[in-house]
C-alpha cells in the first residue's frame, strides 16, 4: 500500500511546479514575449493590525499594445499562480494575442511566496521559522492583486480582465467574485474550484486520467499500467528485482531501499497524471519537452498485452521515456523530487487552505489504490510546517457549488484534463460562461494559437475572445 | 477652534455607543423580545496561520416562530454592530415582526470586541497590550458571521436574510456582497457605506443635520445654535463665565479648565447630531429617553432670536435638556464621555478601517468650523491605540461607489438622517433596491411598527417586507 494523505493531495497542480521549478531559466526559444519586470510593495498581512511589515511582489509589465489616446485602456491581468511568473507569461499566449487585438496593458503578477516574491527573502521557507508561512493564503494574495490594480488604474476608468490557468484560474474566478469593482471579468481556464472536501468525489481526477489513457491508443494501455504496480512491488521486494527495475529504467540512482522504491513509484504515478494534463496536440515544453499527444505515444509502447514480467518492464520503461527523455539528452532517469522553493510552496498551500482530497479505489482506475485520510494528512502538515490545515476555508469563503450570484466569469475545461472533474461544467446563470473543450488538455485554450490546435480549442478561443470583447465594450 | 481629527470621525455612530454603552441593563419595559443567549467559538484570526487561538462570540436565538416541518426555514440574521447585541435586538422590531410573518429563525449575532464577545476577556482593551486590538476588523467580523451561519444551517438549504442598521447595515450590505452563497439578501438600513475618504464630501453629515434643525420649527433655531458657539467661547474664556455656563446648564462638575470647556462643547455638538439621528415620530429611548420629534422640541425653545447672552444661554440650556433630561430625573448634567468598552470599541474601529472624514465649514452649518486632517487623526490613533489607520481599506475591498455587480440588497435611508449623506441613494441595477423615507430618521424603518409612524415609514416597511418575501420565495 502506498502512503496515504499528503502525497495524493499534492498531485497534479504541484507537479507543474516540481518541474516548472526547474525551468526558471527559460531558453531563448521559449521567450516568445517581452516585458519589463517591476516591483510593487504590499503589506505582509492585509487583514490584521498586528504588524506593519511590507515586502515586494514582482509583476511583468508590457504597454506596447496600448493606444495612449484611449482613456479606457483595458488591463489584462494574469493572476499569478504557483511558480515563477515568467514561466506563466511565456505559456499564456492567448492573453498576449488578445492584448494585441484589444490594445490592452499586459500585467502578469507574481504570487506571494513564489519566484522572487518572497516575503522573508531567503529565510521565507526556513523550517526553523514556521511563522514565516502564516501569510501564504489565497486572501492575502488576492489583496496583493487588488492593491496592484488600484495602483495601476490610478483613478482612471479602465476595464480589467483577469486571466488564469489551473490554480491561477481559481484565483481569477475568486478575484472576480470578491472584487467585482476592480475586475470586470475573468477567464478561469481549467480551474478546479470545486475540488474541495465534500463537494467532489476524491477519485474523480484519477478516473479521468485513466480514461485519457484508455482512449489514447487502445484498451491495453491501462491494463498494462494497472498490472505494472503489482510487478513493481513484487520485483521491488528483493535486491535482484530492485536491480532489474533500476536497469530497465536506467535510473541515475539504483533502488536500494523500500523508500527508494516508493519514491520511484510515486514518480511514475505523477508522470501519468502530468501526461494527461499536458496531452497537447503539438510539441510542447510546459512541464517537460514532449511530442504532440504524448499519451498516445506512451500508449503506443503499451499497445500489446504483455504476458511476461520482462516484456512488461521494458515496455513500461519505453513508455515512461516519452515523458522523461523525449529529447534523448538525459543520460539517466532522476526520480528525486525537486526541492525548489516553488514545489515546496504548493505543498505548503495544500497544508493551509488548498486541501484537495485525492483517492483511487484501484479497480476503476489504472492508479494504485489510495484513500483520503485527512487526519494523517493534517499530522504530516503539522510535522512539516507546523500548519493545521483548514479544509473548509475555501468553501466557506467562495461558496463551493453555490455560485448562483457570480457573474462575468468564463470557466473553460478540457474534457481530457483530469482537473476538469473539479471544474465548473454547468453555468449557474447566463452571466457565467462554461466552455467545454472535448479535445482539450489542461488549460490548452490559454496557450498561443498553433496550427495543430484541434477545432474545439480554436472555437473555444473564439468564444472567449468574443465574451472578453463584449465585457470591454460594456464597460 | 475645536480640535481637528479624531473627534469628528467618531461622531454619530460612536455616539450611539456612548449612550448605548450605558444602557446595557435594559429595563423590563424595553425587553419587548425574548431569546436564548448562546456562545459560538470562532478563530481569533481567520486570515493568517500564525495563531490557532479561538474565543466565543455571543448570539441571541429564537426559534419560536419556526415551522418545524419546513426544511427551508428562513434565517433572519442581524449582523451585530457596535454595542451589546441585546440593545439591538430590543430596537429592531421590524425583524421580529417579519420573522413572525415568515416563520423565520431569529439570530442576533454580537460583533467581536463588543458586549460580552471579547477576544481577550477583561484585558481586551488593556492599553498596555495593543496587540489585542489587531483582530478588530470588518473582515474578521464577517467571517465570524459566515461561520455561525454555516453552523446554524448545518448543511440544510435555508435562505438567510441579513438585517442591520447604521454600521450594522454596512455589515449586512458587505456580508451579502462578499458571501452571497450564505446570505440571500440584506436589508441595510441607514448604512453609510459611502462615508469614506474621497468619495463623499466630509461636511455632508453636518449639512444634513443642520437642515433637520432648520426645518423643525422655524429658521431661528439654527441661527441661535450657530451663534451660541461664540458665546460659549467668549464666556468660557474667564472663570466667571465658566461659572455662568456651569450654572445655566446645571453641570454636575463645574467647568474649571479650558479642557473642561472643550469637553462640554464637544458634548453639546454630539447631542445635536444624536438628536437629528433619533428624531423619531414617537417617544423612544434608543440613545436617550426622548419625546416624539425631539428636534422640534429643542427648536421650540430656540424659536425666538435671542439678543442677549443671558437669554441665549438659558434658551440653550432648556433646549439641551430635551435630550439630557426629558424624564426630569437627572439631578445635574454629566458631560463626561462614557468610558465603556463599547464606546472605546468604535473609537478603535475608526482608527483602523472605519476612517470616515467629518468636517464643517462653519458657514453652511450650525456646527463649529472644523477641517478633516488625516495626519493629525492618524497620530492620535497611534498615540491612543498604537494603530495606523488604513483609510482606503474599505473602498479597496467593498468598492466605494462602484457597486454595479451587487445584488439583493435593500438600502433604505431617511432623508432626515444625517448619515443618509453617506448612504446609497441611487440603485446601481434592478437587483438593488433603494428606499427613501422623506420623513425618516436613522434606521427608523428597522424599529417596531408604531401608530405614530409617518406614512413614508409604513410604505417603506411594506416594500421591504415584499422584497424579503420575494427573496425567500425565489430561494
Amino acid at each position: 500500500m502506498r502512503e496515504q494523505g499528503a502525497v495524493p493531495a499534492v498531485w497534479g497542480i504541484l507537479l507543474i511546479l516540481v518541474i516548472a521549478g526547474c525551468q526558471c531559466h527559460l531558453t531563448g526559444e521559449e521567450r516568445r514575449y517581452q516585458y519589463e519586470i517591476k516591483d510593487f510593495q504590499v503589506p505582509l498581512d492585509h487583514f490584521s493590525f498586528l504588524i506593519n511589515a511590507t515586502f515586494n511582489i514582482r509583476y511583468l509589465y508590457n504597454d506596447s499594445f496600448v493606444d495612449k489616446s484611449n482613456a479606457r485602456t483595458p488591463i489584462f491581468f494574469y493572476t499569478g499562480n504557483e511558480g515563477d511568473i515568467e514561466l506563466f507569461a511565456q505559456n499564456t499566449g492567448f492573453l498576449w494575442e488578445q492584448a494585441q487585438l484589444q490594445r490592452a496593458l499586459v500585467i502578469f503578477a507574481e504570487h506571494r511566496y513564489y519566484g522572487k516574491s518572497l516575503p522573508f527573502g531567503s529565510s521565507t521557507f526556513n523550517s526553523s521559522m514556521p511563522e514565516h508561512l502564516a501569510y501564504f493564503t489565497v486572501e492575502q494574495t488576492l489583496e496583493d492583486y487588488a492593491m496592484l490594480i488600484t495602483f495601476l488604474k490610478n483613478d482612471r476608468q479602465m476595464p480589467v480582465v483577469a486571466f488564469g490557468g489551473s490554480y491561477g484560474g481559481m484565483l481569477s474566478a475568486w478575484f472576480r467574485m470578491k472584487y467585482p469593482h476592480l475586475v470586470h471579468g475573468a477567464l478561469a481556464a481549467s480551474a478546479p474550484i470545486l475540488q474541495f472536501p465534500g463537494i467532489t468525489d476524491c477519485d474523480i481526477f484519477y478516473r479521468i486520467a485513466t480514461s485519457v489513457f484508455q482512449n489514447a491508443y487502445n484498451g491495453n494501455c491501462t491494463v498494462n499500467i494497472a498490472r505494472s504496480w503489482k510487478l513493481f512491488e513484487s520485483l521491488g521486494g528483493n535486491d535482484a528485482g530492485k536491480k532489474q527495475i533500476s536497469e530497465a529504467f536506467n535510473l541515475c540512482t539504483p533502488l536500494k531501499t523500500d523508500g527508494d522504491l516508493k519514491q520511484f513509484l510515486d514518480y511514475v504515478e505523477e508522470v501519468y497524471s502530468n501526461l494527461a494534463m499536458v496531452n497537447y496536440p503539438y510539441n510542447s515544453s510546459f512541464l517537460a519537452p514532449l511530442p504532440a499527444y504524448p499519451v498516445r505515444q506512451v500508449c503506443f509502447y503499451l499497445k500489446d498485452l504483455h504476458t511476461t514480467d520482462v516484456d512488461l518492464l521494458h515496455a513500461m520503461a519505453s513508455a515512461l521515456a516519452v515523458y522523461t527523455n523525449y529529447t534523448g539528452s538525459a543520460k539517466c532517469l532522476d526520480t528525486s523530487v525537486s526541492s525548489s522553493a516553488d514545489a515546496s510552496g504548493w505543498d505548503i498551500q495544500t497544508c493551509n487552505q488548498m486541501v484537495m482530497p485525492f483517492c483511487s479505489n484501484g479497480t476503476e482506475t489504472m492508479f494504485r489504490p489510495s484513500t483520503w485520510n485527512f487526519k494523517e494528512f493534517a499530522e504530516k502538515c503539522y510535522k512539516n510546517y507546523r500548519l493545521t490545515p483548514k479544509p473548509y476555508d475555501i468553501i466557506l469563503r467562495y461558496g463551493g457549488r453555490n455560485i448562483e450570484s457570480v457573474t462575468n466569469i468564463i470557466f473553460s475545461n478540457g474534457l481530457l484534463d483530469p482537473w476538469s472533474g473539479g471544474g465548473v461544467l454547468q453555468a449557474p446563470n447566463d452571466k457565467v460562461f462554461v466552455i467545454i473543450l472535448p479535445e482539450g488538455a489542461h488549460h490548452l485554450d490559454l496557450r498561443h494559437s498553433d496550427p495543430a490546435d484541434p477545432p474545439s480549442v480554436r472555437d473555444a478561443r473564439q468564444k472567449e475572445a468574443a465574451i472578453i470583447a463584449q465585457w470591454i465594450k460594456e464597460f
